[in-house]
């Protein structure tokens, strides 16, 4: 780690010196500087496109899900407050990288990384806003509130169904069983009991077809996030 | 225009025919088909990579913008409903295709082929879904609301931020004036008076270091999005 400070997009193009004040110009440069979300390569392939997607269209899907899906949340939930969760939930990874749900090497120091990386994200922006931020963010990681039980079940839903679309996906990842994928998914359960009964229909029948491996071999460190 | 139904996403790999109920299929249908929005391209390109935008990113872009700069509104606004309105005021783009800003021949039927495509895509989920998403839709679309004055503002300023990273973007774009920018931008100012005040400054500055061409003489048929 070297202690030069961290090249900013918006050094690309500096706002002109005068007529944006100072609070203004650290949210523009907040905004400007999350234009990086769209760089951030997931696992999960698209349906409509023959690529890998990435965080800002994951985090557009998860929002859009929340407002269809809120209905079967097991406990009441303020919906846009869910939205916000998910809206900045991966964030983090602009500066920490994405850490591959069953690469468990890669998760060992996983939630430091994560947080030094929040802190100087958020910390762009004026201190009540990045306070905030950061407090939205630690809700969705602790998952205590079921807004973010919710936002967390929807996270582990959507890849699931774009695993589906691509008959198998990132299932097919060698090393990866039927069994670990349920294990995984199992979380969505925390949140709603309908949908994990759908999305266990989903996995259960992948795996029927043969998209993933039945049993319960598999070694956990294989890199899969659907 | 055939009569054949358009064939949805989701016809790729249908679900299970038991185990998901007809209601929370009709939305899951809804929300494979929504990938489609991360295949639309814009004509704004990215700060952080070289390449254009999607209309995916864009929305999720928009969204963190009404988080972050919700306190400009001149008037006061419903962050959460706001955010409802960006998430989804694109969603017609994915049958209808999107209508460059100054193309004016195209734009002579867009709203009637927008009308037609919201008609399709949300028809796609449960009536009741389907007439919340219209209704969102079309308040975006008719500006009579501060949250929908706001999220148009967020609409324009965001190609505009992008546009200053790229030195230009398509401001650049033959036949297009600084003058056009500034009318087309102009909406920001029925949201916040602080946001266009700004959203101004980036676009004099432009026009000061040759990035537009300065004078009123844009024949306002170009393809310009920012
Ligand atoms: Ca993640």
């Amino acid at each position: 780690m070297s202690d030069e400070p961290r090249p900013l997009l918006v050094d690309r193009t500096p706002f002109p010196d005068d007529g944006i004040d100072e609070r203004l110009r650290a949210q523009l440069t907040f905004l400007v500087e999350i234009d990086r979300l769209k760089t951030i390569l997931r696992q999960s392939p698209l349906v409509a496109a023959e690529r890998r997607e990435n965080d800002a269209e994951h985090s557009w899907h998860l929002a859009m899900m929340v407002g269809v899906l809120a209905e079967y949340a097991d406990e009441p939930i303020d919906v846009g407050h869910t939205v916000q969760l998910v809206l900045l939930h991966d964030l983090v990874e602009i500066y920490a990288g994405d850490t591959p749900l069953y690469d468990t090497a890669a998760g060992v120091d996983q939630a430091e990384r994560e947080a030094v990386a929040a802190d100087e994200l958020f910390g762009l922006l004026p201190k009540d806003q990045a306070q905030r931020l950061r407090e939205l963010w630690d809700e969705f990681e602790e998952r205590r509130t079921p807004e973010a039980r919710f936002a967390k079940a929807m996270d582990r839903l959507q890849p699931l169904l774009l695993n589906w679309m691509a008959s198998g996906g990132t299932w097919r990842t060698p090393g990866v069983t039927a069994d670990d994928v349920r294990a995984r998914k199992a979380v969505i359960g925390d949140a709603s009991a309908t949908l994990w009964k759908a999305g266990r229909r989903l996995i259960d029948e992948g795996e029927r077809r043969g998209w993933s491996r039945s049993g319960s071999g598999g070694d956990g460190e294989s890199v899969e996030q659907g």
